[in-house]
């Protein structure tokens, strides 16, 4: 097992990476200070897992509460949310009874969210179960849930106690979420880790074989990332640090939004949206075609799209118009300058905007 | 005009308190950095203060974006709240688009809320319209709606940039909310403050009487008082420090909700509960007789109800164990020791309590 930390002063925490460290009661213990905790799941990975972790927990006499989401992107709404406060309020759930998260993103930025907001903020911590929570998602305190109009429209920064990353949990997820997480693993590469992302080049086969010790390195090496990013820049400031988290992003966030939550996995959105930003990039003189191929081929061989779907070049406008990071009306675009060097460009041409999004999505 | 500081280091803020200070943009510009900012308010308040604080602004080129809601407790709730989310995202409402609370302590509380969860947190103003938010409710950041199975159960802490109390708007509060206002006004002489609580049995019908002079001051000093605890212990930790300010709200926020939200007012609940606090501080030999007395005494002056009511003792006890401040099962209760000094008390026999609310609630 290998221990980071997170360094926000009062608020730093641990993140402990290792097969099998579920079963590990003393990583838990010390943030649950109640003789109950609620655990957040849902119908997918409640069979797999919750049984594990209610016998780690249970032998030092801790009673576990489950409340079992049903399980998709869709599902991250104000209607399920409420349920949690339900079942929160029913169970007699206190200011010191820790909610613990055991899924992938959509349960940990719920559960999350329902931890900063219930009676004003109880304890919570991140086991994630799926690679792209363990890279990225259980990592920051970022938390929230969908709005019609827009994804993680509605939010708070709430930082976990500790975040539990069993890589063992990977045996049991479905290739195609893999490789959705293999899309946030290969954005550290380009925002900030130019290393990282020669690494990934020539071991993107072993990652997608499930290869333990390639997951362990991957899995590290991005968390690093991300806690550096996260202990510079916590709430996403005008330094526009943690904003290069954010690549393709925007562009992901539409083609999510406009093709149904849950029709494209986010990973898979982040993709095809990382591409669109490379092209933009490109056009704008930032990137050269050389590094645009190389991201275009390297998500290519992790199975991930790489041609964003056609919604029109209006309904990616309008919907790009709804993103967080639109500041006087002008959106905040990450962009490349080449692999492993991320900027903010706050002043996009409009026709450059248009021309990427005619040329490079699918056609009708 | 006086203004006083809020220390919480880079969270600090100014509470800014005169008569007619409303028209003062000064006050105002140097926390609006968009051309755009959102004034949420009330059916009420909308047609006596929304106007003059549109003209305030618009003649710096602002433009005020109103969100009107219904009036009353009762809305203090998740669909509201949800209202709030649709409009600020049909309006693009950005992460710098400052949202202003024009109203009393359900307005202030719903949308510091809504500030504190759209986009992760956006810029917010304070403008308490009613006493009762001018001397707390707007000072110090707690913010939330209710739930069905209790008042306040999901929020946030989130300080405001600035609170900007215009005293002159109190010639327009009903009588009723005044006297509820004055509640909260008592709870900090009687917690932390005893001279206060003399001057206050002196100039009491003063302050029923609008004299303007004699509102400043309790105003002043009672925000002096709130700014000096959540200085000292901004979320309500371990040291219980924040946690005193709740004299009387255990018991008041189950009188809220036994008789339906909206039914009595909040100041109202207050009263009643402070006085069945002090009862059972009595009863547990913390408090005298004579102070029991002058605490009904100054109550009955003020006009607030002094008998709470006949929920049934069982009811209350459910309500009560709904409270945030119940660990372990165990409510934490706030008692007077003497009038100017409340403790805490972890440990109230059942007995003592069943005894109080059955000697001092009123009979069917």
């Amino acid at each position: 097992m290998q221990t980071l930390t997170v360094g926000l002063a009062e608020r730093s925490y641990p993140i402990h990476i290792g097969a099998d460290i579920l079963t590990r009661a003393e990583l838990l213990l010390p943030h649950l200070p109640q003789q109950q905790a609620v655990v957040v799941t849902n119908t997918t990975v409640a069979p797999l897992y919750l049984e594990t972790l209610r016998n780690t927990v249970q032998t030092h006499g801790i009673k576990i509460i489950p409340i079992i989401l049903p399980d998709g992107e869709e599902y991250k709404n104000t209607e399920i949310l409420g349920q949690i406060y339900d079942a929160l309020l029913h169970q007699h759930c206190e200011r010191k009874t820790p909610l613990i998260a055991l899924g992938g993103g959509v349960i940990g930025d719920i559960t999350g969210y329902a931890a900063a907001t219930y009676l004003r903020g109880v304890p919570f911590i991140q086991i994630p179960t799926t690679l792209l929570a363990q890279v990225d998602s259980s990592v920051g305190g970022k938390t929230g849930i969908n709005h019609p109009l827009g994804k993680n429209m509605i939010g708070a920064f709430y930082q976990p106690q500790a975040v539990i990353t069993d890589s063992a949990t990977l045996n049991t997820l479905p290739d195609r979420e893999l490789r959705a997480g293999i899309a946030e693993v290969i954005k550290y590469g380009l925002i900030r880790d130019p290393e990282f992302f020669v690494w990934l080049e020539q071991n993107i086969t072993k990652l997608l074989a499930r290869d333990i010790a390639a997951l362990d390195y991957a899995i590290r090496r991005s968390c690093e990332n991300k806690a550096d990013v996260v202990a510079a820049d916590e709430r996403e400031g005008a330094a526009g640090i943690r904003a290069l988290l954010n690549l393709g992003h925007t562009f992901g966030h539409a083609i999510e939004n406009g093709m149904g939550y849950g029709v494209w996995l986010h990973g898979e959105a982040v993709a095809a949206g990382t591409i669109l930003a490379a092209q933009l990039s490109s056009r704008l003189g930032l990137l050269n075609q050389t590094d645009v191929e190389r991201i275009r081929n390297i998500f290519k061989l992790a199975g991930l799209p790489i041609t964003a779907p056609n919604l029109g070049v209006e309904k990616y406008l309008q919907l790009m118009g709804l993103d967080k990071k639109v500041e006087g009306g002008k959106i905040h675009f990450v962009l490349l300058k080449s692999i492993g060097h991320a900027c903010i460009n706050k002043n996009v041409p409009d026709e450059m905007l248009r021309q990427t999004l005619m040329e490079h999505t699918a056609h009708a």
